[in-house]
């Protein structure tokens, strides 16, 4: 139902067989994209994913290795024909930095709309998906995200029937509307359980990623070192080290966990991963291109 | 002598199997670069291209494929611990893009100096090398460029030796200066041939490119279509396809012919090595990476 791919797995810098952090999520043939550094089309094409679809691109922020990709994106989208506006939404100082980089791009076949935030906490609906921003804490303003699909409870057909309700009314209730003297409270049961993705990177561990992820089916978070003389380096640059990820995951209850945003100088991330299972047993760490479909479940029905 | 390496060959946008047209240019350990696409530093990593030696990037047009990796090749550098200024070459607007793209890269730690050309033909030295650029004809400003390692005649030191020449001298006229009463024209050959290449993208198969190519050890040049069919669009769009390349090759008289920038419609260019052969014989159709040592010859040696 939802279609999560993590492009690639990288900070600071691309390297060659790492593109820089970026994720993609699917929902309905629409799609929304969260950062965008340099090389993020052609991790798309690896994973193939279109640029077509994308309604919107979301920034953390504007450090270079995650919006470096947007130009050749924007170009990559046009050259699909694409003609609808693309929405983009960051911290403040977005529509700046998007004049200056889109001077390469001078003639795009649509619209660019900037949502600059705010608040610390903003929420908005894309592709079908709630978002919600909120403030983390990196060296510059940096945001974190939650994407969430929501899901209406039951329609129960034999309450239907028994109070008479014409079937060309079913599906107004069922979509939320009154109808014909009848309320869709009469015939939907409560709400069940969506999905909820959370997607942290250059942060450090603090509590409004905990408070955020909560309950999230799946939380990706950067965990830019793993080995224990980099944590205080990790503090002082105002990222996290995959245990800190590992910790956070835990004490958020989410589903799993997948880390990405590695420092360049890692070589091979996953030699931490059973130290990490220990801290969290549902980690994954994530290489570029890693992709799953999450599906409603069939907890929490009426 | 030279170590010429083609970063990528890719037009208009990068594939998870082609970089964009990029050129190192290496010589007595510093390194000039010609265009700098999305990923370049990526492809300057796999082919194992330092960023740090880079004395000079030059521009042939603004267009993103070709300028886009500025400011990750930039950040690169930076984190290399350069501190050197860094030359940048380019037509007319070169300030205003650079200074737009950097917007994302606030704090280098080194010096960003804009060269921008006024006319249709410029002359500098970066790196050693004598660099020519030269107007070509692209559907905006475009240049083309040469660059030449020139090479002394040889030394004559029996002739050093009968004209009674101190040996603390000798190495000043070797140097062209002169010296105790005597000038270098008493001790040395005429100039022997050194080495040339000219890179040509982004353009029609215009005159001055014959020109300037002449008598080039390696041209390298766009070949962005090969199917006879494309040959209008090619016109229409101020590209150049390979047989056309092939045709200003042979003209041009050079030693070899390297082709680059090809459409993403191309899967395997090489397709058309047979006939670009009949045309001209040592043509190769460069895969990312390709790579040669130019060296001196002999040829023209006093």
């Amino acid at each position: 139902m939802l279609d999560v791919c993590l492009l690639g797995t990288g900070g600071m810098m691309p390297l060659p067989r790492r593109f820089l952090t970026s994720l993609a999520l699917r929902f309905n043939g629409r799609t929304l994209l969260i950062d965008c550094g340099e090389g993020t089309q052609v991790a798309m094409k690896k994973a193939g994913v279109s640029p077509y679809p994308i309604d919107a691109i979301c920034f953390t922020h504007y450090h270079a290795d995650h919006i470096s990709g947007l130009p050749g994106l924007l170009l990559d989208m046009g050259n699909s024909d694409r003609t609808e506006p693309v929405h983009l939404y960051g911290p403040r100082g977005l529509k700046r930095i998007v004049s200056a980089l889109t001077v390469i791009t001078p003639q795009l076949p649509f619209e660019l709309v900037c949502h600059e935030y705010h608040n610390d906490e903003e929420i908005f609906a894309v592709s079908g998906i709630r978002v919600r921003a909120f403030r983390v804490c990196h060296n510059v303003i940096c945001y974190g995200y939650t994407a969430e699909i929501d899901r209406k409870g039951r329609f129960d057909a034999d309450a239907a029937r028994s109070l008479g309700i014409p079937l060309e009314y079913w599906h107004l209730l069922q979509k939320g509307q009154e109808v014909g003297g009848f309320v869709p409270g009469q015939v939907m049961g409560p709400d069940r359980k969506g999905l909820k993705v959370t997607y942290t990177t250059d942060t450090r561990p603090v509590r409004s990623i905990e408070e955020n992820a909560a309950g999230s089916d799946l939380f990706i978070c950067e965990g830019m070192y793993g080995d224990p003389e980099k944590a205080a380096s990790a503090k002082e640059k105002k990222h996290m080290t995959m245990q800190e990820a590992a910790g956070l995951a835990s004490r958020a209850g989410v589903g799993e966990l997948w880390l990405t945003h590695y420092s360049p100088s890692m070589t091979d991330p996953r030699i931490y991963t059973k130290e990490l299972e220990r801290i969290f047993k549902a980690t994954t760490v994530c290489r570029d291109g890693w992709k799953k479909e999450l599906d409603f479940t069939d907890e929490g029905e009426a």
